[in-house]
């Protein structure tokens, strides 16, 4: 929200498609032996010795995201974490990634080698090559679209359709902090409108905001199952919800469940911002997406394993498809789980 | 160019993302052997013999194709031939693609569809699976994002990089008729303008419309090179133009060429076009771009093999590259060979 006068501009139309491409790629380095080719013909060329895992997600502006409060490095380092939470929620290793982005002439080379530091410091931290991509124009707005690559043992795949009855239903981390963030920064864009010069005080909101601009991928999390050697029946990533993304399990692996509110993890800041909002903060947590956690079921036999771990979160059972998918609440009342999520494409 | 009045509209939030995928990909079948997992969870998941190769590409409205005169059902086609030829371009054979849509609310359910009726069509006639893809709203036009993967043999990738002096220059098919296609294209779409109810006599130009509203990625010369035991040493396909990819082999390779102009394949549509739009054939078979044609070097110990193909034309000779790169034309000048190419971010 604070604009800055004497930014440098360069015509991106002055570097050309190919330039623009060598420009922007030249500090990445390959790192996994998989990648025999990155960036600099037709394709690239991977040799793997595992099974592969692939995904792809497309981040549009005005729709995932909006440019007066997402800075443009963070939007570079989300767009390759959001792939990478799909890649972890399949208990892969994350090892690629191709990048292409749509953009329109009003934004400068400043703004794109921004987008794709936020790339390099995702593509560090994580330990992913970047191998490729797509650098055009567009007449409107900016589109990145991202697929990541990543490799698993043959008999570690998890899939969305493994979950039993008495399994257990966990989550890691905590929920709901990302769209809570989301508000924050919706109510700011509002407050700047009217008076620009207003210095606001985020102070009171760090976690949550960073939780909307800066997500992380639950890569840890793969590796602490592993360490703890547990392998979960069933994972997704919670991208669009956690009401959205139980049915997906459930759905798939034809079994009902209870989840349990009062077992739902809220940092304080989400239940601070909540009471301030005047919203629920149950239908934030189940409700709200982007948190990029995963979610997974583990058979009861591997419960001792974790229970002790601060990370992960026992939130309900795994039931008989016939029982259905409740919430119960604190008042011990059976709600049945709606999905609400996604509604991009409603006016 | 002509509109029907009566088109069934869906409105896309009928049937939220989940709805949609479900939808467009019910016919998709998986035909290879290392799709493990296609569309269904957080990712695709492959187990591959051999190298694989990835490479992706963004389609995007306004700035790659215009609806006025491109049918969605060739888009959805185009959009994944313009992949997979990169994938033929790496000597690899295409097996899997991931498709993801960007599309503002003024497209009903019905255009999505023509746009996956192509998809599949091409999917079909190039065995390809596809195994996974986003589909999300934009606030403005139409974007496709695809990727797509292929496996090859350690020892078959070609690159770009390999070409030696004294090796032949050779493209397939012929060249310029894209550029051509979309010149009368353009043309009639401003005489609709100015009467809509002319009725164009587009059949002298048959051959190079279909060229740029339904190209055809070149499988068969990879299955060709093979059966007659080439292995180019050098290939690329020709997206941007045969001069841009001549550069790009060259510069790549380390190495020079001399361009026979009077070698280069021309269709006969494109030269009658041509003169009838008082336009140089040779500088549209070197700049004109969309071919999708595989340009590549083998060594003269294999031109007896590929020397009766009419699918091949050999048009030049490597050189060193302290000799540059050079047409030679009908009148045995030399004239240095330059990119034109894409322009996309010019204004």
């Amino acid at each position: 929200m604070i604009e800055d006068k004497n930014q440098q501009r360069t015509q991106l139309s002055d570097l050309g498609e190919f330039g623009l491409i060598d420009h922007l790629t030249k500090n990445f380095k390959i790192n996994h032996s998989s990648t025999i080719k990155g960036i600099g013909d037709d394709a690239a060329v991977l040799n793997f010795k595992k099974q592969v895992v692939v995904t792809t997600d497309l981040l549009v502006e005005g729709v995932h995201f909006d440019l007066s409060y997402m800075p443009l490095k963070h939007l570079g380092y989300k767009s390759v974490i959001v792939n990478l939470s799909d890649v972890y929620a399949m208990n892969a290793t994350a090892t690629q990634v191709t990048i292409s982005i749509a953009v329109s002439n009003r934004f400068p080379l400043e703004a794109i080698e921004a987008i794709y530091a936020g790339i390099e410091t995702a593509a560090k931290i994580y330990n992913i090559d970047v191998i490729g991509g797509d650098t055009t124009s567009s007449n409107k707005g900016l589109l990145i679209s991202v697929t990541a690559i990543g490799e698993v043992d043959e008999n570690g795949v998890v899939y969305r359709n493994g979950a039993k009855p008495n399994d257990l239903l966990v989550v890691s981390g905590d929920i709901g902090a990302a769209y809570m963030g989301l508000q924050v920064l919706e109510r700011e864009k509002e407050v700047y409108k009217v008076n620009p010069n207003n210095q606001p005080d985020l102070e009171p909101y760090t976690y949550i905001i960073e939780r909307q601009l800066k997500p992380e991928a639950r890569k840890d999390i793969v590796k602490l199952l592993s360490d703890l050697d547990v392998k979960p029946t069933s994972m997704i990533d919670i991208s669009d919800g956690l009401s959205s993304e139980i049915m997906h399990l459930c759905t798939q692996s034809k079994v009902g469940c209870d989840l349990y509110e009062n077992k739902l993890p809220l940092d304080p800041q989400v239940i601070s911002t909540c009471e301030e909002f005047n919203i629920d903060s149950t239908t934030v947590a189940l409700n709200g997406g982007e948190d990029y956690e995963l979610l997974f079921t583990i058979s009861q036999d591997d419960y001792p394993k974790i229970k002790a771990n601060p990370n992960l979160s026992v939130i309900g059972f795994i039931k008989e498809e016939k029982e259905g998918m409740h919430l119960i609440t604190r008042a011990d009342t059976k709600i049945p789980i709606k999905a609400q999520g996604w509604k991009n494409f409603n006016d």
